[in-house]
């Protein structure tokens, strides 16, 4: 289903050959209208890559007709032959489309710092093209997986309205947000200023809420297509839900599967000052590497956990910071709480709760645990 | 010659049952006088250990006539009974040692959120007060050791006057400070005023700019004590020199004996607009688990550097950073630059040199890189 659940789309994937080991590598998505509206969310890493400072631009625009998007290349750090290599890109794709090139959006995912091989890109685009279906949504969500072990789609149906969507990501993914392509597509008719604030809304507690190892990649990019095609406008309030929980399931799915993870760890700030001050210590926790080998090793660590807090700006008294791991409040006014051999760590999930017992604001983040297995995918990735 | 090789010094490092294994865990160093001045720094987290609690008081004061260091437990988060175990601690001292307890200084290492066995410290106490020697400094560094391979100690002559110290610290190294207890001592004829001056630029481009894993412990200790028993009072600034080059010496060593590391990093950040934008950028390379897992992996990386900078909020523009790493400048005006093949990283130290091509300010910051090893000791450590 993937982003071909709604209808008024069509996507294809395919093997073009920029990945070295024949698997499929690009992915065309395709606004069939009558809408052409879209919104759009980057990385805030101050490092661009090439596309997306193209798709930035066509945003900007507030149409999308179609997106290419390719792995086995992240088309980053390559200086201005890698954004003419982008544009280039969006050219091939709109003469085969009959589209404008300036409402093509591109999204590349892969190593850093080395040009994309345009001379199997630009084919492998009329192959796509060649290919696309209204049932090619699983196929495009394959082919942008990287390091990925399993593709990642999601649909939630509206009142005669759907949104769905495709996502890649396995690591470096941190807030701001995670190395991460994302499409969202809906048949629901909404103009672009519906879109984008409904898109920012539902990123902003889910795919920003992710740190699965604090590192924040170039390209991250999250895309929400209309077309229109059901030729319903639901209340922008259900739509906004709509693709917050698609958004939310997919990036569950991206936790789920983070490089060399063995624990999902849900991070619960409660009774905070502020939301800022919740995100802030939630955030804390999730990239303290001691806490996350401790999990790993399923000792339920709780002076870690007081540990990263009191790196925080937060408002908080030490002496009254209460955390609970799976449900047992091991820590109860900054000191020895209930027995830790009462907290089950057999499951993958793990539950930390953090009372900052200064207001009631919460915010909740995802993180994953630190293993030797990361350790191992990551010192051999490139090499 | 560690904390003993300033005159007027006598230490002694014990074994007092704390940890279970028998090994040497309860350290006493005695201010002989006839100057009792001191000065210290203490670690920036908001969550602090009782002993830190208490030490920060006794500093106030500018004396110290003695400290009580010991390893096996850390007496963090354990609430004012923890408090109280402390303040104990500098009674028997006092009693024992004739002093008043409000000049001594009590520090603690080990797990965090566990009571220390107070039946086996305070008997120590008066063991290692027995014991005590001005040859005794080598002992007392052995004792502070937790997670340590080796312990540490260094020492700069001046002409007739003498820094020396010891430090133990082997992970949760992080900024503002390291996990790490430090006694310096001097036979130098300086005043408390002068001591706090010099502790603390020393400490400023040593002990904080050392981030081995990112995570900032909760009773980092740095203390400076005076004993005048040269007679000689030296030019601050070449006693500045000397406690700075004592402290760069130690600093160093904790990097070198971090918990499974196989790279030392020395992360030089240059050209930029101020101190403070080259520290930030530093320690986001310092901190970003993918780069740190590549140069395990013996792979020069440099997309991943740049990916790190991209986090902060430092003045650059992406398109005129350099990156070299061991010498070789593999990233060009934000692109790639040099051939990858030529970097050698079979060696300890990995050298990267950040140029953000901004302005003339500099800062160097020492990591670690990531490994199973890492993993493997900090998922069993409290199990």
């Amino acid at each position: 289903m993937s982003v071909t659940a709604a209808q008024g789309f069509t996507a294809a994937g395919i093997a073009a050959g920029i990945k070295e080991n024949g698997n499929p590598d690009l992915a065309l998505v395709v606004n069939q209208g009558p809408r052409l509206a879209a919104a759009g969310v980057f990385t805030a890493n101050r490092v661009k890559a090439a596309p997306v400072l193209w798709s930035q631009q066509v945003v900007k625009g507030g149409q999308i007709s179609a997106v290419v998007l390719n792995s086995g290349g992240a088309n980053a750090c390559t200086g201005p032959e890698g954004f003419q290599d982008t544009h280039a890109t969006a050219e091939k794709a709109a003469e085969v489309l009959g589209h404008s090139a300036g409402e093509i959006a591109i999204a590349s995912t892969g190593l850093i710092g080395v040009r994309l091989p345009m001379d199997k890109l630009l084919p492998g685009i009329e192959k796509a093209a060649a290919g696309l279906s209204a049932h090619g949504g699983e196929k495009a969500a394959i082919a942008i997986k990287t390091t990925d072990t399993v593709h990642k789609t999601a649909v939630v149906q509206g009142d005669g309205w759907t949104v769905g969507g495709m996502a890649k990501g396995a690591g470096m993914l941190a807030p701001g947000l995670a190395t991460m392509l994302v499409v969202l597509t809906t048949d629901a008719d909404i103009d672009t200023a519906g879109l984008d604030s409904a898109l920012r809304a539902a990123t902003r507690t889910t795919f920003d809420r992710v740190d699965s190892d604090g590192c924040m990649s170039t390209n991250d990019t999250v895309l929400l297509l209309a077309s229109g095609a059901s030729g319903i406008t639901p209340g922008l309030e259900v739509f906004a839900e709509a693709v917050r929980e698609v958004c939310d399931d997919l990036a569950r799915q991206l936790i789920g599967d983070a490089e060399g993870a063995s624990k999902d760890i849900r991070i619960e700030v409660i009774n905070a000052a502020s939301e800022d001050d919740a995100v802030e210590v939630g955030r804390s926790i999730a990239r303290n590497n001691l806490l996350k080998c401790a999990l790993h090793g399923e000792d339920p660590n709780w002076g870690r956990v007081l540990s990263a807090i009191g790196t925080t700006s937060a408002a908080f008294d030490p002496d009254k910071l209460n955390v609970a791991i799976n449900g047992v409040w091991v820590c109860r006014n900054g000191s020895v709480g209930d027995d830790r051999d009462l907290v089950d760590m057999r499951y993958r999930e793990v539950r930390i709760t953090a009372d900052l017992a200064e207001g009631s604001e919460t915010a909740v983040i995802w993180a994953n645990d630190l293993t030797a297995d990361y350790v191992h995918e990551n010192s051999a990735y490139s090499s």
